[in-house]
C-alpha cells in the first residue's frame, strides 16, 4: 500500500482523548490496584509473567502483529515455529513447568506440542511402568518421540465405552493387532496429531481370546521419525478448520491392522501376562479420578481470567467510547456520553466483572481444598501403612473428594459456560468495532469455546451431579450420610421441612448464601421425588437436573466468594475500600444470579416476590452506581500485559482509535492490493504488493 | 497428500448408517413436506430457486469446496470473481432483481458489490434529483460508476448527529468541501470502500456560512476509473479481518480539503440554492423512515430462515448420531439412542425450530400489513388530491405505519438475537463436531452477527419502542388514543384494572396470546409510573426499557404464529395433521418463552406460580414428546439444498461421516504438507504439495 500520507498522520481523535478519559477513570477510584493483583495472583507470579514476556517480546517470532491477518495455514507454520522455539527457550533458561505454562498462556494460542507437553506425557508417566518409562518417557522428554492423546473417535466422544478401535491380544507372537474397523473409528480431534506428533497414545478397546475387557492405553508409532510420513496401514492428517483453534492441527488417525509389541499397553494398573495370556488388573485408577477433578478446578480458576480478559478490554474501551448524550443532561453538559455510564451496558458488564472474581476465588478455594485432603489421604496412607490408624482418615478424605468430584463437575460446565457467553457479551458491548478482530474477543472467544465441550460436556456433565445429589439425598433420608458441605445443606433443609425459611436476602450476606443453599436443597428433593417416588424416566429428567446442576454451581460460587472475603487472608492483603468494592461485587453476583432465577428462588419459598422485584428495581441498579467508578481500576487489577491482550480496543493507555488506524492501514496485507472492480473484466487483482511490502 | 489407500476407502460408518436413520426418521411422520414448503415459499419461489441454483452449481467459479480452508485475501479474491460472474449472468439470463437475490442468497456469502447493489443505488435513487440520476444512477446501474455508503465513522456509529465528517459550502466558486478533521471523522465499516467502489456516499455535516445543517449525503469520486488508485487527498483502504464477513472489503476513509461539484449533494429533499446560497428543504423525506421498517420487517422474516439452517443442520446430525444407551432402555434393546431422543437436546432444538416458523410467520404478516397500508395511504393521497376525502385514511394510515415502525424496532432486535444466539446453540448441539467448519453453522453464524448491531443496535432499538408504548399509554390514559393494536391491548388491561384477569394459558390458546398482551401492558403502565409519576431518570430505566421491548416482541410473535394458524389462507394449504403439529410448535414457543419469563409474568397477574410449574414440568416436555417424530419433516420443509447449506452434518441423506472424512482427508490442502516437528530443527515444512494437488 502507498505510504500513509502526512496530512492523515497529523490527524488525531476528537473530542477527550481516550488516554485522559481514561486517567480520570483511574482518579475516580481509590482501590489499590497492585495489592489487589497481589491477592489474586501473589507477587511471585506477577513477577514470573512480567520477567517472561520480556524474554518472548525479544524474540520475532513471537510477534503478533501479523495473527488476525493469516490464514490458517500460515498461522500453523508460525504456531509450530513459536512452539519449538519455546521449547528451546525452555532448556537455555531453565524454566521450569509454571514457567513454561506462564511463557504458553502468554502466547495466546494453542501449539502444535500442546498435547505432547500434556496429556502425552502425563499418560505415560501416571499409566506406564518403569520399563515403559525408560523406553517411552525419556524420548518424549527429549522431543523425540512426540506425541497426542487420540481417545475420541470420529463417531464417539462422551461415551468413551463406545470406541471402536480394537486392540487384539495375538497369543501366537505376544503382540497387540491395533484396527479400525469401521469409518467411525478414526480417531478425530486429536491434537498435535494432524501434523505434528509422531507417536500416540491410543485408546482402543482390548480384545483377548475373543473377550472384551473395555478400552486401555497404548502407545504407537505412527509416523517414521526420520522422514516422518505415515508408517504403513496408518492413515493420519488434519481434521480441517475449526472455529477456532486453528494453530493446532487436530488430527484423524486410522489402523489397518497394525500391530504393536506387548510393551505398547501401558501397564501399571492392568496388562495382559505373557505367560499365561490372562487379564491382570493391578489396581484401580482412582488416581485418574483424582486428576480429572484437579484438571476441573483449573478450569473453573482459570474461567476467571478468560473471562476478564473481555471484560478488560470492553470495560475500558466502553469508558473511552463515548455516543449520544445523556438524554436527561442539562444543557450546561453538552458533551457526549461515555458508553460505560449508560446502565443497559453497566447490567450487562458489571455482573461479569463480579464473575471474574467469584469464578477465580472459587477455583482457588477448590484447588486448595483438594491439594489439603491429597495430603491427609497421603498421611492418613502412610499411617494406615505404620500403626493402623488412618482408615476413618482415608474414609473421610474420600467423601470428601467424591464431594468435590461432582461439585467440580457441576462447576467446570457453570464457570466455562459463564466465560464463553460472557466473552460473547463484551464482544458486543463494544458494538460495532466488537467485530473487528483487532477488538481480540473474537479470536480469543473462538478459541476458548471448545472448553464448554471437552473435559466433558457442559449439558452431559450435569447429570453427573444431579447423581450425587440424589445419592446425597437418598443417604440423608437414611440417615446415613457422611458428613460433607452436600449433606448438611440438605439436612438442614428437611429439619426445617416443617416450619419454613425466611432469609433476609437484601440485609445480610450471610443469608444471601444460605438462600442459594435452601434452592438447592429444595431442587435437589423435588428431583428426588420425580425419580424415586414417581418413578419417572432418567431421561424425563435431564432438564430438571440440568436445573439442579446449575443452582448447585450457583450456590458454590456464592459461597465461595463470600468465604474469600471473610476470611481472614484476604483482608490482611487488600485495605478496606477495596474490600468494599469486593464485597459490593459479591452482592452484585449473587443477587443479579437470584432475580435471573426469580422462578425457582421463590417456588424453593427461600424468597418472596416483593424481594426478588425489590433486587432488580433497587439494590441491582443501586450496585451498578457504587460500582461503575471502580470498574477501570478493578480490571487493571488483572494485570493484562497489552502485548498479551493484542486489543486496539483494550489498550491500557486508551488509545483505541489510533491503534484501530494502524492496524488497519499500516498491517493489513489486502491493502497491498488493488482490485480491478469491473464485472466485464476478468482480472482480479490488478496490483498485487505483498511481496514488495514484505521485503 | 498421498492417496487414500484402499483399505481406507472401504471402511464404511459402524451401525445402522445415516441413511437409514433418516429414512426411518421420515417414516415415522406424516407432515407433507412439500405442502408446507408452499405454504414457506409459495411453489413460484421454489421453481425459481432450483432454477438458479442450477446455473451457480454449473459454474466452476461458484464451486464452494474452497471456502472453509481459504484465508482472507483468497476468499475475498473468489469473492470478487464470484461478485463479477454474478453480475454477468444476471445480464445474460436476464434475472429480475428477485432473481439476483435469490442467486446471492444461495452463493450464502457477503460480495464486494453488496453495497452498490443496495445502499448506493437505492439511496441515490430516492434521495437524487432527475438530474443526479443521469450524472450518477446511470452509469452506477451500468457498473463504471461501482458504489458504496458511507456513514459509520471510527467515532461514531448509531449517533448519527455526531458524525465528524465535514461538507462545507464555499460560496466563491460554488463547490462543496469534504473534510475530515480528526482521526476519529474516517469512515469506518463501511461494506465495498475497502478495495472495491470508486465512488461512495458520503454523509457529512453540511455547513453554510459557518452554519450546521446536519448530516446530509454526498456523491463522491474517490478512485480513479482507470487506474483504481485512490484520487488525490482521499486516504482509503480495507478495514481488517472480522468475525465473519471476510468475503466483503469493509473499508476506511478520509478526506483531506476534497472539492466536489453542487451537484454532489443529493438533493431530492434538500439542497443549497446556487444563487442565495441558502439552505432549502424541498420536502420530508419520511419516504426514509417506511424504508427502514421494511428493511426491519424483512430482517424479522429473514431471521427465521436464517436460524431454521443451523436447526436443519443441527436436527438431521443429531437424528444419526448414536451416543450412549438409554439409561432406562430394557435389555433388549442394546444400541446407541439417538441423540435428538434426549430431553436436553429437545428443549435445546425443539423450541428453535418452533422459533423459525414463528419468527417466518411474524415477518411475513408484518411485510402484508405494510404494503397494505402504503396502497391504503397512496389511494387516500389520491382521493384527498381528487375529492378532499382522504385526509382520515391518511391519518390513520399513518397511525398504523408509527405502530408498524416501532413494532419494526422491536422484532428486529428481537428476531436477529434469537436467530444469532439460537445459532449458537444449534452449533454446540452437535457436540464436538459443531466446531468444525465442515458443520456449516459456525460460519454462517459469525456472517449473520452484525445483524445485531446494524440497521440500529439492538440494545439501542428497544429504547425506542419503550418510547412509543410510554407515549401509547399516556394517549390512552388521555383518552386520546389513536386505535391500533397497541392502543387497543393498553385500554384492554386498563379497563380491567379493578378486576384483574384469569387466562387459561395451559387450556387455552386464545387465552395464550392475551397473557402476553397482558403482561406488556403491565409493564408499560409500571415504566409509565417510574417515568412520569416517580421522575426516573432515561438511563435509569433503560434496564426495564429493554425488558419492556422484549416482552412487547414476544407477544406480538407469539399473536402473529397464532393468527398465521387460524387464517383461512394458511388452513386451505396444509393438511390437518400438519395444522395440528404447527399448533403444537406455537405451544412449544409460547410456553416455553412463558416459563423462561416467568417472573416477569407472574408479577402481572397473568398467570398463577403453579401454572408456570405445570408448563415446564408437564406441558412442555409433553410438546416436546409429541413433536419430537416431525422434527427431520419439519426441517425438510424449509428446503435448503445441500449446496447451499455446505455442511457435512446437515446433510439430507444423512452421509455425515463419509463427508466429514472426505473433506478432512481430500479437501484439507494443510495435508498436502510434511512438517519437520524437532525442536532442534529450525526446517517448519519438509514437504510442501500444495501447488502440486492444485495441478
Amino acid at each position: 500500500m502507498a505510504p500513509t500520507p502526512d496530512w492523515v498522520k497529523q490527524l488525531t481523535p476528537s473530542g477527550p482523548q481516550g488516554s485522559e478519559l481514561l486517567a480520570t477513570e483511574r482518579a475516580k477510584s481509590d482501590i489499590t490496584v497492585e495489592r489487589l493483583s497481589q491477592l489474586l495472583y501473589t507477587q511471585e507470579v506477577l513477577d514470573r509473567k512480567k520477567k517472561i514476556i520480556n524474554v518472548l517480546k525479544s524474540e520475532k517470532v513471537f510477534d503478533k502483529s501479523q495473527n488476525y491477518f493469516s490464514g490458517r495455514i500460515d498461522r500453523f507454520e508460525t504456531a509450530l515455529a513459536r512452539a519449538k522455539k519455546l521449547r528451546n527457550l525452555r532448556v537455555k533458561h531453565e524454566w521450569n513447568l509454571d514457567e513454561y505454562r506462564t511463557a504458553s498462556e502468554a502466547i495466546s494460542e494453542p501449539g502444535p506440542y500442546g498435547l505432547h507437553d500434556s496429556m502425552f506425557l502425563i499418560t505415560i508417566a501416571e499409566q506406564g511402568t518403569p520399563e515403559q518409562h525408560a523406553q517411552f518417557l525419556v524420548k518424549a522428554e527429549e522431543y523425540k518421540f512426540i506425541g497426542c492423546y487420540a481417545q475420541t473417535e470420529l463417531g464417539h466422544g462422551s461415551n468413551v465405552r463406545g470406541l471402536e478401535t480394537t486392540a487384539t491380544w495375538n497369543l501366537e507372537d505376544k503382540t497387540f493387532i491395533i484396527h479400525s474397523p469401521y469409518l467411525t473409528a478414526s480417531k478425530w480431534w486429536i491434537g498435535s496429531l494432524g501434523k505434528t506428533a509422531n507417536y500416540a497414545v491410543v485408546m482402543a478397546q482390548l480384545f483377548i481370546a475373543g473377550k472384551s475387557y473395555g478400552p486401555h492405553p497404548f502407545v504407537v508409532q505412527i509416523r517414521d521419525l526420520k522422514t516422518h510420513e505415515p508408517l504403513e496401514n496408518v492413515h493420519v492428517g488434519d481434521i480441517g478448520p475449526k472455529f477456532g483453534y486453528n494453530t493446532m492441527d487436530n488430527g484423524f488417525l486410522l489402523f489397518n491392522k497394525v500391530k504393536v509389541p506387548h510393551i505398547s499397553m501401558l501397564a501399571r494398573f492392568s496388562r495382559v501376562d505373557l505367560d499365561t495370556n490372562q487379564y491382570v488388573r493391578e489396581g484401580s485408577p482412582s488416581l485418574v479420578y483424582g486428576t480429572l477433578t484437579w484438571v476441573r478446578s483449573t478450569i473453573v480458576m482459570q474461567a476467571g481470567s478468560v473471562l476478564a480478559r473481555g471484560v478488560t478490554i470492553a470495560t475500558r474501551y466502553c469508558a473511552v467510547r463515548r455516543q449520544f448524550q445523556d438524554r436527561d443532561a442539562p444543557a450546561s453538559e453538552p458533551g457526549e456520553n461515555q458508553v460505560l455510564n449508560y446502565t443497559m451496558v453497566q447490567i450487562r458488564l458489571l455482573p461479569l466483572l463480579a464473575a471474574t472474581f467469584a469464578l477465580h476465588f472459587t477455583g482457588k478455594s477448590m484447588m486448595n481444598l483438594y491439594s489439603e485432603n491429597q495430603k491427609k489421604m497421603n498421611a492418613g496412607e502412610a499411617k494406615d501403612n505404620g500403626r493402623g490408624a488412618g482408615p476413618e482418615e482415608i474414609q473421610s478424605g474420600s467423601d470428601i473428594l467424591a464431594d468435590l468430584h461432582a461439585t467440580s463437575c457441576g462447576l467446570k460446565a457453570y464457570s466455562s459456560t459463564i466465560a464463553a457467553e460472557g466473552l460473547e457479551v463484551c464482544r458486543r458491548a463494544c458494538g460495532g468495532h466488537g467485530y473487528s478482530s483487532f477488538s481480540g474477543i473474537g479470536p480469543w472467544y473462538a478459541d476458548y469455546l471448545p472448553t464448554t465441550t471437552w473435559e466433558g460436556d457442559n449439558y452431559m456433565l450435569t447429570q453427573q451431579v444431579a447423581r450425587y445429589l440424589l445419592k446425597s439425598a437418598r443417604s440423608v433420608l437414611s440417615s446415613s450420610a457422611p458428613s460433607n458441605d452436600t449433606t448438611s445443606i440438605l439436612s438442614t433443609f428437611l429439619s426445617r421441612s416443617e416450619i419454613g425459611c425466611a432469609f433476609d436476602v437484601l440485609g445480610s450476606d450471610s443469608d444471601l448464601v444460605d438462600a442459594f443453599a435452601w434452592r438447592t436443597a429444595f431442587l435437589t428433593f423435588e428431583a428426588l421425588k420425580h425419580r424415586d417416588e414417581q418413578k419417572k424416566a432418567w431421561n424425563d429428567l435431564l432438564v430438571d437436573f440440568y436445573r439442579l446442576s446449575k443452582a448447585h454451581s450457583q450456590y458454590m460460587v456464592v459461597r465461595n466468594f463470600y468465604e474469600a472475603l471473610q476470611s481472614g487472608e484476604t483482608r490482611a492483603q487488600i485495605d478496606d475500600s477495596t474490600l468494599d468494592v469486593l464485597t459490593k461485587l459479591f452482592r452484585l453476583f449473587a443477587l443479579n444470579t437470584l432475580e435471573q432465577e426469580g422462578s425457582e428462588f421463590y417456588a424453593s419459598g427461600a424468597v418472596t416476590v416483593k424481594q426478588i422485584s425489590l433486587a432488580r428495581t433497587n439494590t441491582v441498579m443501586k450496585l451498578l452506581e457504587e460500582i461503575r467508578p471502580h470498574a477501570v481500576r478493578l480490571v487493571d487489577s488483572w494485570a493484562f500485559d497489552d502485548w498479551v491482550l493484542d486489543s486496539s480496543l483494550g489498550r491500557q493507555d486508551g488509545k483505541v482509535y489510533e491503534d484501530m488506524f494502524y492496524r488497519a492501514s499500516e498491517l493489513n496485507p489486502l491493502n497491498s492490493i488493488t482490485v480491478d472492480p469491473y464485472p466485464d473484466s476478468e482480472v482480479l487483482f490488478k496490483k498485487d504488493d505483498r511481496r514488495r511490502s514484505k521485503l
